[in-house]
């Protein structure tokens, strides 16, 4: 789902930037001769990763902005200098939200809050139309001026910024998602086919991904974000 | 502006593709392990090369039908196997159409209505939520199905394809395309304001530009077009 | 050898898809204007890898097929959407099949039989003089319908489905296979100098590479499918 | 058809390598770890430019020839350092030959003998099962030793240089070379159908390539090379 | 020359950003995390585009800024988005200069003094320690600040930039220099070999060579920049 | 710090090539028509790999050597034929040495001193005016013939090839390499400064690079190659 969001993120920022929903009136990668869109990707996983490639495939200007050293240099072989990598500081953010067109915030944490990276201030140095995009709203947003929208609805203005939050991106293209959640589930679900609740036991992944067993906490990033205490399943399953 | 309408193609394909515009409910590029959307780009010319580009630069799977070998030459030189190549010949517009999720029509005949290339009864073969992109619609539009529409009401659906013609595409976008028209006309612009009317005699491409003279018509397409005489233009200005 | 049989594989092909044996006279990468072959390869390990970049490589359209999400996500990520990845399911590997002119089985599981993945009825399918490359020819083969050929008569046909199914491929070009071969082992070759059969025990490679100790069958996947008693080599030594 | 036969050339370069048909048992591209052959392509036309793409698309390491500066810019562009070019004097032809493990000779004149580029005697500098494909041989070839073999027994041997020089390779593929041809010859032949004979007056390209007319060789190249008179079709036509 | 000019220009910019020589002490291409240097290429001839391939190369942050809207479609198919392209104006020239670690003056007029693309004023609101690398220095320089320096001593400052230009940079590569002029000159030769001074007459790019015939000067823009009376090499041959 | 070591090494590369220097005058990456250099990088770990990158952007002819092959399969991955792959044996480093301009020591073994990879009496096999550059200099070099230099007078010539072996090759940048320290180091000066030493026990990375403590040596690679007594962290802490 991750990389439909991603490559989706993309797909929105064309949009929010025309001239008739309040965007700075930019074709993402300009034409020749004229500047493309310069964009920044705030998070180096699978949505960022995701985003940039899109972004770059329609001849943007991108940075991705991650704090792994060992992911950028990965990031960097694969772009081949096609996109630029940069190690993540405060100052590194401000400069590069300074000076973009679009900024995408593409990072999540599993099971907790998205941490809020771009204040509202930091927005307000940006040029008028410029688009925000925000991939974690699901989890609260990794923008302080981000809200849930619609695909009915899906932008709204925040001091000039037009800001593109939908909940649930990847709903729009069901056909392309629904593939890709059966890709990813259906070891899962032949598991539970065959051998019952058992399997969670049996299977890591399904395991670690048990959030109440027993009206236990078990999941341990959803247990501190919510202030209860938690359980590791081997506990809650004695 | 021909290449700023070929790539914002793409972004409508995007759009068009979307559950709640009634598309298939694609992602145009997929993801890994499940398949891109299959496009066809009729004309292989400014806007469909750029269309091209940006739909690769995506990931979707892609197809350049062209009646011109050389142009389908230069074309496959450019994007190395990444797009394929297609001799254009009835046979070869209705195979491709027919196994097409998306259909961007980018055959423009200067001054002259653009030729019909898919009828009626060729979408009808289509599966349902496929999406026709009508580049020409400015000309008349190359599907048998098209008229116009604008950006705030984009899409039709005819016999289950949803058709994205909206008129004056670049409008969207005026921030890139005024860039785009000033690099295209200011030596034309320059050589009028120094030389007044004189330059189009002088200039070749303000020439061969000029529509009416002293109520000639001196553009032959628009003339054959519209039924009326033509008059050269060295044979009006004498 | 798994790199050397990928990559010979497409040479087969070329050579199989030609008229003058009974293929449909295709050239792998078609030219501007005329389609490429469309190809499958069923396996996305090392053999299918190196295949798919061959084809690729010539102009071929290539899909790999695998059930490893995160491997589809590696081969994705290498190949930048010059090849398409799609998860392996019965249906996926029957559509496939059928609009293919090639297909390439690439399916290996060390020490025991290759998967049947391909049943002749799926054969039937396909347009006469298609083609179908075995490279698990060594272990049984990975089509219903394959059995061992040579260098010297290396095609035979079912069902108008020209079948190449050389086992020890590598055998063809011996300069490579064997600098390929050294490189790999030589290692292992110097320990074994070096300390003798107690070699065996201190590198794990070699010692998982046992077959038989003391008459015992030390290698599990052999014993399985041979129907015989497996000892642990642990055990074996004791 | 240049297409065709420059692809071709690469797929008949493979099998000429190979162990069982004398070659030097090397894997065109190599394996990673292991040197793959080295190319050479006299001649960077159509056929030349095809097969270098071919060769480096299988991994091999190719020069071409050629004595015009322009193209070899061109080429160097479109390969962006994966071909290495060459400028053509006696001196580069001996020194890449010496080194090579495939010599490819892709030199056309239209309508006369191909140029001799290599002599029996540079050949003999090559190493042992070397091979060299004459892509020039329907116009005697490009090598002082090539004479023209068939599918059926495409090799021979001379001092120890693996000769392929079948003439008309395009008949092996017949599906993409009738594709091709058609797309290049159909605007003719409506020409010649709507106009009959009078059509080769009007058409360019069908006048150029008029052999005799009335009796008179009308195609210098063909009448120096036979050592006849020649008669401009303007003066036969009078 | 024009190739290995550009080329160099690019070693001469690594040269010149070290600390020790003054500059900024930036590595060219950066490293994954850490910006890359910001270049900006004024013209887009021979001579700016190998050096922005050699930038690019290198994984700088390149853009060519060049007057023809035609030739910046030609960069921007090359470059598939790996180097920006931007029309020239004043604007935009300052604007590129202005956040530029480096500027490549790469615009030569044949036979003509270079025009002064960058004036001292817009050099001042650059960085201290970026760098001013001029390929035109032999015809006069294309910045208004440089003046001719030699391989043993190549730069200088002047307000905090550091200027490299060498005349004559193509000497420091002897090999590769007189390699690339031999191919080039070499049929020239040939032909004043063969046929004495008529070849001269028989050869256009030799005819429109010749700057001085039987005491008249023959070759306009020198004669213009000159303010010399011009003679058509007709009328002096007269 | 590995990876600035790495692309400068071509930047020195470059001017050591010149003529002026000594070198044998040619450009890295040659120009259409004229032959590159050929580059043998030594080792294919960060440093070797940077470096080839650079090369092969620049233009050159390069192969790595390393003699780990899932290495070389990697890095075959990543360059997709645009750099060859070489398994190390003796016989294949003196082969590549003996046709190299150029050879790129790279081989770097934490905290002991670089193997010697590449005698005198290899060196004399070389052409006049080859270059050698060293980047293990600060570990006492990677060449028989190599020690250290300064930026100030970074090359001396021994048996006509000039050497390249400046200690400290990043202090020539120091923008850039003050920034990947900090990207690299920021996470752990955070430790120590929250934590105090404790950060040491707790940290892995902090803890393996420990070399001293209470006297004792606990880096096992320092005391081996100093011939003095190891203590493991563990015990030197008990």
């Amino acid at each position: 789902m991750s990389e439909v969001a991603g490559r989706l993120a993309i797909e929105a920022t064309g949009t929010a930037l025309k001239r008739y929903t309040g965007g700075r009136g930019l074709l993402i990668g300009g034409v020749p001769g004229v500047q493309p869109a310069r964009m920044v990707v705030i998070g180096g996983g699978v949505v960022g990763t995701h985003a940039a490639r899109m972004a770059a495939g329609l001849g943007a200007e991108v940075t991705i902005i991650d704090r792994s050293i060992p992911r950028l240099r990965e990031l960097d072989e694969w772009f081949e200098g096609r996109v630029r990598t940069r190690f993540s500081t405060i100052d590194s953010v401000e400069e590069e939200v300074f000076t973009a067109d679009v900024v995408i915030g593409a990072v999540l944490v599993p099971g907790t809050s998205a941490p809020k990276l771009v204040s509202r201030k930091m927005l307000s140095s940006m040029r008028r139309g410029s688009v925000i995009v925000d991939v974690a709203t699901d989890q609260g947003g990794c923008f302080e001026t981000s809200h849930p929208t619609t695909h009915a609805d899906p932008t709204y203005e925040v001091d000039g910024a037009i800001h593109y939050c939908v909940a649930n991106m990847p709903g729009a293209v069901p056909q392309t998602s629904s593939h890709a959640l059966n890709n990813e589930t259906l070891p899962f679900g032949l598991a539970l086919a065959n051998k019952g609740f058992a399997a969670v036991f049996e299977t890591p992944h399904l395991r670690s991904g048990l959030n109440v067993y027993r009206g236990r906490l078990t999941y341990k990033a959803v247990a501190e974000s919510l202030g209860l205490p938690f359980s590791p399943i081997e506990h809650a399953a004695a």
